[in-house]
């Protein structure tokens, strides 16, 4: 299910050093309280410079992109938010264009990863569709700044139009999804499955706008209120 | 209910000649195809220069500000799209601030306006609530652009900040409205009043990244469904 997209204008292939690892927690603080991921010190092996790795300058990659829009920020100024030169930047990648890839694959290697967990394929399609929202939340919290990247880009560019088709495809395998559990009638027959797969991940998208993990309202709680309220829907009484 | 906030930086107030014309068609034209409104013949007794009247100008002003955002957009952008000289624009507003303003209380008043009706007003607390959600699904559409604006504005300037602070008094209008349906019994009891109008709202936010009228699905049939689904839920029988 994970597509394996190759961009022949991206010569660097450093994806798989970064896409196997998701919810990294130094990411989401990043962007939660605008501090920046502390360079770290070179783990034995590591080949590069010392200073930042490519995951934790991806982290406040990230963080200023979604700070000041992926349009909006130059090489200068990740250089200056991350305190190095440019031509350090250089040594990991070709350009901000693949800082934007791989935070964009982040995110979506993470919900594709979905896709292919064992309760998201079998069983009935109205369960199946239920641990798809519930795990859709927890990837949004786990990758906060990367799923909110994700949902903001425009298709301005290559990098963000290939984002955009993975995208669609989740939508697509989605709508699948609601059109089997219709299907086997456990979703309202007088809304279309399309639709009805729209509204749900409107909700659960709309979570990056206002949601920060706390103890008040920890990310368990958040995706069993989501699918309470969607699945159910608010009112305490079924309507006659 | 609709706030008159008074800006002593903003001392042109051209507000009422815009605030008062809700849903015009040539502003969702400009936005949905891309296609700017033409620049208007000066009706009889019109005061200023021929051309763009405010309406115009503004439906074209807030095109490019969804585009390009707010932040990115220069006058010289807006100049070179209107095919007019910066001068004519300071004809009728003193900066771009002001054109932000206008668009943003477009959304604003209509939205707060909606809080005023009858409908909302009066009756069980779940009925009223159900027609705020309604008729919000409508401004919306009507408003397309303007709302849009609106929802991305992050709170930069003080323009910004005023909008921010009127989108929260709706937030805890809707939340005071959850919270009396609470009351009455007619609400989930298991989900907390706040989150449950904060999920609400998402999902009719949720609407301007992919929503266009279209005769497949009429703005009326979008808004029922909305509400079946966030009111009744997608599943098609009650959980037992």
């Amino acid at each position: 299910m994970i597509l394996l997209v190759t961009d022949p204008s991206v010569g660097w292939q450093a994806r798989t050093s970064v896409g196997g690892a998701p919810g990294r927690p130094i990411a989401a603080r990043a962007w939660n309280d605008g501090r920046m991921a502390a360079p770290k010190a070179r783990p034995a092996g590591q080949v590069g410079r010392p200073g930042y790795d490519l995951d934790s300058l991806l982290a406040v990659a990230v963080a200023v992109f979604n700070q000041r829009g992926y349009d909006g920020t130059s090489m200068e100024h990740l250089a200056s938010k991350l305190g190095i030169s440019k031509s350090s930047i250089y040594h990991h990648v070709p350009g901000k264009a693949e800082l934007l890839r791989l935070s964009v694959d982040r995110a979506l290697d993470a919900l594709f990863a979905v896709t292919e967990e064992p309760e998201t394929t079998t069983g009935p399609a109205i369960d199946r569709l239920e641990h798809m929202v519930r795990r859709s939340v927890a990837v949004l919290v786990e990758q906060l700044p990367y799923v909110t990247l994700l949902l903001r880009i425009r298709g301005n560019t290559t990098v963000e139009r290939r984002a955009l088709a993975r995208r669609r495809e989740l939508d697509h395998f989605v709508g699948q999804l609601v059109q089997q559990a219709a299907n086997e009638g456990s979703v309202r027959p007088d809304v279309d499955p399309a639709l009805t797969s729209r509204l749900i991940f409107g909700t659960v998208n709309s979570l990056i706008e206002w949601y920060r993990p706390s103890r008040d309202l920890t990310p368990v709680e958040l995706a069993d209120t989501v699918v309470k309220v969607t699945f159910d829907g608010l009112r305490s009484m079924p309507k006659t």
